[in-house]
């Protein structure tokens, strides 16, 4: 049907239902009206970003409206920023899995509850490259693990739940045909490691805390480049596995940036 | 000696230290003129919340700019930001493990470059109650994960290393003294769950997935409360393992709102 699905049976018994940390709900929002018609979902960190993504959509889209203050539609929070241009709906998420994941989970509901249909959602973001060139652009086929296991650990309650971390081939395939029209960025499909810390889970020798050798630091990378990974950073593996699970076709798709 | 310590032998050999997500640098700024008299930290989730906290010290320290902009001292970077007022510091840190962690490994190599000496760190934030009255400030004395266990397990390159989360003991009972002072608040000294998830990790029903009955949620959260957890939420392991190491002494002060 194409429609984004909620696995969630306590949702249907619900009178309301509040997305917190967007600041919007099914009782004081229309959001079917609001957000219907969105066929894109674009996601990234910064919040600042993902308003001159949107302004930088208006402007492709030939929408009216150029040079004017988006409005952001989580203004009533500072938890995430939300904008929308056209079928483009743009929205930060903050930094690592427990962020992201409270915003997907709010937002999946969002579609579910606008009754959405056949939604793409793609990060957008920059990330650490590994023997890549700086400014290429990685598209993730799979997202995997500190181990370099494409798999992602939900606890629920005190259980551990591992779910599957693909993401959309097709997509990744169409994404690189895409840029193969951009002549300016080196563009490659690869696997994605995402790492609960940007320090020492990344190897940087320049956090408040650093245990390992340079050589250690090396040795542990060129494992992950032997592995397929090509570029790490801290969102993908829950990005994957959550919209996996709900129907969502999804990609990351980010700038290494040196 | 009081200092913050950094535990990086790396550190030393670095010509410049940039602390991106801060926006700040050991070149580009005077970090011992700006910084070096600090003697509190406040944190929390929010970056309004803390720019709030700032105002509220602003008053309460009878210092000079009532109704005045607060600049934030981290404006080049919307990740974080961070005000000041007399010797506190108020800083944001997103939402869960990742996001604090990258947080407090910058502002602790910045107290370090600052030389401040005797510094305090408090989360004052929110979080949900266990067994207790909406309205309580739960002051942590041990932070523990989704097991009640007190401990953190922080992944370096691919091994786990588990560091222990005990927070300031005379720090908390000073901290429930001045309670005593303000009537309208309950307080009490609890241990703090931490979770990487906000759907799934900590029983709510009302999530994108949810498989769990109410019924195991309940059998949960009870046994959460024998162990002695009195609120959950999302930052309190990593932060105590990080204060701990690098000599922070450190607090979790947190409101349970409904």
């Amino acid at each position: 049907s194409g429609f984004v699905h909620v696995k969630n049976p306590h949702l249907d018994s619900m009178e309301e239902d509040v997305l917190y940390h967007l600041d919007l709900g099914t009782k004081t929002h229309n959001l079917p009206a609001m957000f219907g018609d969105v066929k894109f979902v674009c996601v990234g960190g910064s919040p600042n970003r993902m308003r001159a993504f949107a302004q930088f959509m208006r402007r492709e889209l030939g929408l009216p409206g150029a040079g004017e203050e988006l409005p952001d539609i989580c203004a009533g929070s500072d938890r995430y920023a939300m904008y929308r241009e056209g079928p483009v709906l743009s929205i930060s998420h903050g930094m690592g899995i427990p962020s992201i994941s409270i915003m997907l989970h709010e937002l999946i509901k969002l579609l579910h509850h606008a009754k959405c249909r056949d939604v793409t959602i793609i990060r957008i973001g920059t990330s650490g490259g590994l023997g890549i060139e700086a400014g290429s652009v990685v598209i993730t086929d799979t997202a995997v693990d500190s181990s370099f296991q494409p798999r992602f650990e939900q606890v629920v309650l005190d259980d551990v739940v591992v779910r599957s971390t693909e993401l959309d081939k097709d997509l990744a395939e169409e994404l690189l045909a895409c840029s193969r029209e951009i002549a300016d960025f080196p563009t490659l499909i690869g696997h994605t490691m995402c790492t609960y810390d940007f320090y020492e889970g990344q190897g940087r020798l320049d956090g408040a805390l650093c245990s390992f050798s340079s050589e250690k630091k090396l040795e542990y990378l060129r494992r992950a480049y032997d592995a397929g990974v090509r570029n790490i950073e801290m969102e993908s593996t829950a990005f994957a596995a959550l919209c996996g699970l709900c129907g969502l076709k999804g990609e990351f798709c980010q700038f290494y940036l040196l």
